[in-house]
């Protein structure tokens, strides 16, 4: 048996029809048939090989919704048919110290759906049983794909924030990571400020949930609103003025950076004298994954979606490279 | 009635005797028999007017323990002769969020000790009743002065920290407050660490509670101490390798800095992908200095101090700047 899938064979090149043989299923993983992939900005750093790790060919694709296909032998939990979500994570340990505390998505010896595997830009895909995260029926499965690696990104950071209902909450960034971080602060009670360089989106922006929104190129608004913030989350990879953004922050408050920006550098004292905290995360844990989604149904929290046919993959990547996807891609198997 | 205390006049010059009129004792403070005072970087600072914000004459002084000797009209939960102290801060608004929440050490319109007013470098002093703290039997009174301000600086991240008894602790500067650090995370029940660049301290610091010693000059000990802490406790106000430091945490952990670094700088994909939190706290709020009071009296945990007559100031102020002190000078009055 072969899968069909997408992929890049240099890093300069398009994505082109490719099939492997994916050799015997592995007794702990899963094969899943793929409905839907979310297409990440993470999948194009990883067809150009931009963090030196990408193996080709290479199929991107790591926000995968489908069913179930195939059970590994140790596979119990789940059942043919099942629909399914997965993320960036394929594989953990299951016996470190992280994956024996709830903490999966920290372990060192675990692997990645894009990382050294085939991803979602396929028919098929396989992980290991945990890291299928059953979806409930309450959620539209065209639209979850991306809550598994954007979605659970930002969905974490008010989990690590023991963030209170009662909170005031900023997110930065009001792209494919931002707007779902809008609908969940919303969802989870806060009051919420979207701070955006594009005024345009400002309509946008408060349907998501947004009580306020700051145009974060405005230094005046953006002076005029510290000490405001319980939460600040930056769902953006580029270097901010780290110290105007530790401003923001109530005494006590946290700085969650979610992006991979290069570095953190902030004067001291401000964050001493008002006891605050800076925090990152990667994605987050499977359990999590699964009350996420519980969340999303209960709450009607779903990323906008441009729906595109998996067969114009290069045409749905040329529009996630000129930034005007609102807010996020997800290709249909049309295999 | 006058004050009797010693001042500095100028920021060059020693201290010297120097008697003022406090005026009448406002309805809300209380005034203080010293019997003792720490000394604290931070006095020396003030009285050199590092920070820009000392006014002269200065009195010094702000880890004290004494007596109540009069008492505001509205202060009605001290008595007369009551054993208390006085840390860093003086005076908190009360009314405003962070006082409101029990935060009142965050309060940004209260006063300080030492900032517009006369310190404990004198027979009495002064705050408002709820910063009086009073000691418990259980507790030295010689011996607590430090806790009030070096103290409280360092069991404050132990709760902000939500540490558990299970974790694993560096102490990261082993002087006047990482003494005190070591002493409450071991009584805290976790496996501490003390990094210090001075070799000659390591027995000293085993027996404050150190399980291990790490000289943090040998590059190679930090290297082999990679991802082994939950909490990276900084008690020194000197740039250090910020991104080494990150590296001796665990997934999850947390490096909390009390020292006035001048910034704070590291690269941040390990503090993302590790799940990292970095965080800073002044002090902490009264009732937790109570509390501490009591986990001091429980565990026996105190300050190593030298003790020094009040008269000998200079002389004391003399033994601080040589960095020899070992580990806390505090002075007794001897009016």
């Amino acid at each position: 048996m072969t899968f069909q899938g997408y992929a890049a064979t240099a890093p300069d090149r398009p994505l082109e029809p490719f099939e492997y043989d994916p050799g015997p299923l592995p007794p702990d993983e899963v094969e899943i048939d793929v409905d839907y992939c979310g297409m990440c900005h993470s999948d194009l750093s990883m067809a150009l090989n931009e963090w030196g790790i990408s193996s080709y060919p290479f199929i991107p694709g790591h926000e995968v919704v489908g069913r179930v296909a195939a059970l590994g032998e140790l596979v119990t939990h789940l059942k043919i048919g099942q629909k399914v979500g997965l993320g960036w994570r394929a594989r953990s340990c299951m016996v470190c110290p992280q994956c024996m505390t709830g903490n999966h998505h920290r372990c060192k010896n675990g692997s990645d759906t894009i990382v050294g595997r085939h991803g979602g830009f396929a028919n098929k895909v396989r992980c290991q049983g945990p890291w299928a995260i059953p979806l409930p029926e309450t959620v539209d499965p065209a639209k979850m794909g991306p809550m598994f690696c954007g979605g659970i990104t930002v969905f974490n950071p008010l989990v690590l924030s023991n963030l209170s209902p009662m909170a005031s909450v900023a997110v930065v960034g009001i792209g494919g990571l931002g707007h779902m971080a809008l609908q969940f602060a919303n969802a989870w009670g806060c009051e919420v400020t979207a701070f955006s360089t594009s005024p345009d989106k400002e309509a946008e922006a408060k349907q998501m949930g947004a009580h306020h929104f700051l145009n974060s190129r405005d230094e005046e608004a953006l002076a005029s609103a510290a000490g405001s913030f319980d939460l600040v989350l930056v769902a953006v990879n580029v270097m901010l003025n780290w110290d105007a953004y530790v401003g923001l922050l109530k005494p006590g408050g946290r700085l969650h950076i979610v992006g991979a920006i290069p570095k953190f550098e902030a004067a001291w004292f401000p964050l001493l004298a008002s006891e605050l905290t800076i925090g990152g995360s990667p994605i987050g844990p499977p359990a999590l994954a699964s009350q996420m989604l519980s969340f999303c149904g209960r709450h009607q929290v779903a990323p906008l979606v441009e729906e595109i046919p998996m067969s114009k993959v290069n045409d749905a990547l040329e529009h996630l490279k000129s930034g005007k996807a609102r807010y996020r891609i997800v290709l249909k198997n049309d295999f």
